[in-house]
């Protein structure tokens, strides 16, 4: 149940809850083929493609498989998986690398924004992403998301859902697990944060992977909080 | 010598740098005092104090004598310490757990705020702080200090000067220390950022210990910039 006199910080899952990665790195994928003469491009499937290579890359890590690695790197390693795929294999060092930079560009969903600006008038707001810690940065600069902080797997040198990340969030923000509410569009972050005892929003996001979308569509616990967008979950908090 | 082109970050010591503890802890200190129905009491002398433990309570800490500590319960022991020394032994839990809270509450130069609004335009701006990362993000609430993100000691489990911190740093900024300058009013903790790579810019705060100041009264090396305020800074940076 719902505790609101207790939170003191709302901390976001990005990718997905709070941007939408899709159109944006299908947008910057399509303007880079056709800078490549490339008239037929599939952007959606080209960002499909693009980050179906992040959950496996990042378990490699998770397992021991591979050292600690920042996400800016795996995605690169991703784009280069894929670009024969997409008949991009012209891409160059210089072009390749600042087309990696469109995950520092994605854009908000519309209720981002005036959520975030409302939440943080009595919250502490931070990320809590398995982005890399300049990707967040620059995200931020790029969309205006006002973060008070920035919480992410470079700090933790552990990606979600090691519970290095909840505990060390807890950590950071004082030690008090329930003082702590994690909002995501994804039930799995959300049932690890409950787990350490975290408090929880579910924010509905169905078209985060396109209108075929078939995985959280809804909430599926009795989450704090259930909303389908961030100015709701600002309401709920009473901002 | 400053090679502005490839500064990507400006971070800052937070304490005497961007922010005026002495006299805020001092009023707050005072507030407290007569609260407390004690007429006569110095501030100045109760701020002094209670900032002499925390040098060596760090030192502890690097030294490995005790284990990682947040910065919130040095500042708390060393109030404890000094409570009889100031009569005020009377204040209870409550009390003292709120004047601790003074360190989240100090108010910023007044060309700190400025300063940072511009080159925010430009830079990522962040902290670089002993302090804890909670006591950082209330600050800036309380301050209205544009980070972009908060690095500390928290994140790193070790205060400056450990190189743990610089070195951190540098890492979560994208690992190439010329694009990172550190803004601090401390020479010692610019030649550590120097001696890892970074560009430093020194900012004069001759009145952080007050009028009698005897330390860091002037640049000791040729550090890459050396100005009276961080809005010298900003104008040096070309914001």
């Amino acid at each position: 149940m719902l505790n609101r006199d207790v939170v003191k910080a709302v901390i976001f899952d990005t990718f997905g809850t709070v941007v939408d990665w899709r159109s944006s790195v299908a947008a910057e994928g399509k303007s880079a083929a056709h800078s490549n003469g490339l008239t037929e491009f599939d952007g959606d499937a080209f960002a499909d493609a693009w980050r179906a290579g992040y959950a496996p890359k990042m378990k490699e890590v998770r397992d021991g498989k591979r050292p600690w690695t920042t996400n800016d790197v795996l995605h690169r390693e991703r784009l280069d998986d894929i670009v024969a795929d997409f008949n991009l294999e012209e891409l160059d060092e210089i072009a390749r690398s600042e087309l990696n930079r469109a995950w520092h560009r994605l854009t908000p969903w519309p209720d981002s924004v005036p959520g975030l600006h409302r939440l943080k008038k009595r919250y502490i707001i931070s990320t809590f992403s398995n982005g890399s810690f300049g990707l967040l940065v620059n995200m931020a600069k790029y969309s205006g998301l006002p973060w008070d902080g920035i919480l992410n797997s470079d700090m933790f040198r552990a990606f979600k859902p090691a519970k290095e990340c909840y505990l060390g969030a807890i950590e950071l923000l004082g030690g008090d697990p329930t003082s702590v509410m994690l909002c995501a569009a994804h039930n799995d972050d959300l049932s690890h944060a409950r787990k350490h005892g975290m408090q929880t929003a579910f924010v509905n996001r169905p078209l985060e992977h396109g209108p075929q979308q078939t995985t959280d569509l809804k909430a599926e616990q009795d989450w704090e909080i259930i909303a389908s967008s961030i100015e709701e979950i600002a309401d709920r908090m009473g901002c």
